[in-house]
């Protein structure tokens, strides 16, 4: 059903935010015609003053949506189910959908539930990003070095997953892995998901400002994701709820374990909970 | 009681770890003559060939010591007290001592009590480091863009604080301040210890060398500082056992805080807690 993907000449971002424009942005310089459908005017006026988009729309048309062979869905995780539901009917026949969303057990079987069958939706999870939002910080540099992650289904075609795992090595993401959705949301609970709580947490324990005269590197790496965007990250919060919960609670366990050994005196348990830190963040060093 | 810094020409560091070689190494390029006294001959060895030092001994001996105006311990807490105690019959009258140790509290009384009373005990704690111990990472680059904080108490003098003012100013600090044993132990409990027990505790979670290739910036920034020097950061969270546990439980409740919104499916405090910690962090970055 797919083609190889110079043939996908045409493609739809939905959505232009920081990763939409991203994605609008270096597939445009890479010579592909890229079009977005977005909800505000200003935001077409910025992509097109800055090159982004060959076009767009801010109105959903079945004429736009079926020139597309290729769409790339850069909204958030229950924005996108509900566009699949009401546009797909828009898709040119034979047409991939792929998605941005961090988000992969709530979003994938949705998706490819409801999708009509000529259509292939293939799940990709571009792990980048910034501390800002908007079309405005787009910046597709952000993904050299960056992990990209696809995590099919039995629905997926090869091909599908192909011409996606192609869509990240263009992108310029260094590292392109494929996982199911549910290793995808273990991982990222722990990964992303639970260090942002950890930095939320840690920043809202204190008023910064008489702080930061004496603040070191250390606190400052553990709070640079606590500037955070409330509305996304809320989401994905909660539509990851089950994985994120056990993550957190892992943690609570560990440093608990850690707290309780200082408060009994316990040298040698702080000193292994030390050495095992150690040794497990020397496999970062060797990459 | 003291002298002009100019005066103070030949300098004594006691123990050549990382930042005692440090030190050794920038007050050397400075033109002082730098002595140390070490426990074994192969750091003696090491910081001869790399022209970190002048001269410097293995044994503690009257001789040796008492040609210095100005002496710098780099030992641990408790090793720092005890040298006091064994070796303060040694020291030059009028001499002034200053150490580098990570908690006051515990140290800056106990060394002043036992002092004698010819001799000035300044303390003070340059906030840097690597993850990295041993002379053979001293390296005083670290010390640019860190801070230097004295925390004196009644018993010093002002003269006194200015040297050691001085010190922290040309060993290349960038912010200087002066607080009490207490304010800088509270500090200190909630912006470094307790950044690293998150880290410690985060690392121990699960075995790392699968998720190396999924890892991303927040993980990585979070984790550096697990990779940490058991024996040391023991001492000192132990040292500071009271206030690093109250900055702990702090942190809990917040962590758990956010825990229990997602549990219940609370958004509105979700939310709230997070444009909280992107209102704090905001501060970080107009420097």
């Amino acid at each position: 059903m797919t083609k190889g993907f110079i043939n996908y000449r045409k493609i739809l971002i939905v959505g232009l935010g920081m990763i939409g424009g991203s994605y609008a942005e270096k597939l445009s310089a890479l010579g592909f015609e890229v079009g977005a459908l977005v909800r505000r005017q200003e935001t077409l006026d910025y992509a097109l003053a800055h090159g982004l988009i060959a076009h767009g729309q801010t109105e959903v048309t079945r004429e736009y949506v079926s020139q597309f062979d290729l769409v790339v869905s850069a909204l958030y995780p229950k924005a996108f189910v509900e566009w699949v539901r009401k546009y797909q009917e828009f898709l040119k026949p034979g047409a991939v959908i792929t998605d941005v969303t961090g988000v992969k057990r709530s979003v994938v079987p949705a998706v490819q539930e409801i999708l009509r069958a000529d259509v292939e939706f293939v799940p990709a999870h571009p792990m980048a990003g910034r501390e800002r939002s908007g079309v405005e910080f787009a910046d597709s540099k952000v993904f050299a070095g960056a992990n990209f992650i696809i995590t099919p289904t039995e629905r997926n075609t090869p091909e599908g997953i192909e011409l996606v795992r192609t869509l990240g090595c263009i992108l310029g993401f260094r590292h392109i892995a494929v996982l199911t959705p549910e290793a995808h949301d273990e991982m990222i609970g722990f990964l992303s998901q639970l260090t942002h709580c950890i930095a939320v947490a840690l920043m809202d324990c204190k008023d910064s400002e008489h702080l930061v005269e004496y603040t070191g590197d250390s606190f400052r790496d553990l709070t640079r994701i606590a500037r955070i965007n409330e509305n996304m990250w809320t989401e994905l919060f909660l539509e990851n709820r089950d994985e994120l919960l056990s993550q957190m609670d892992l943690f609570l366990e560990k440093f608990t374990q850690l707290r309780d050994a200082l408060d009994r005196g316990d040298e040698d348990t702080m000193k292994e909970m030390m050495r095992l830190s150690s040794y497990r963040r020397s496999f970062f060093d060797k990459k």
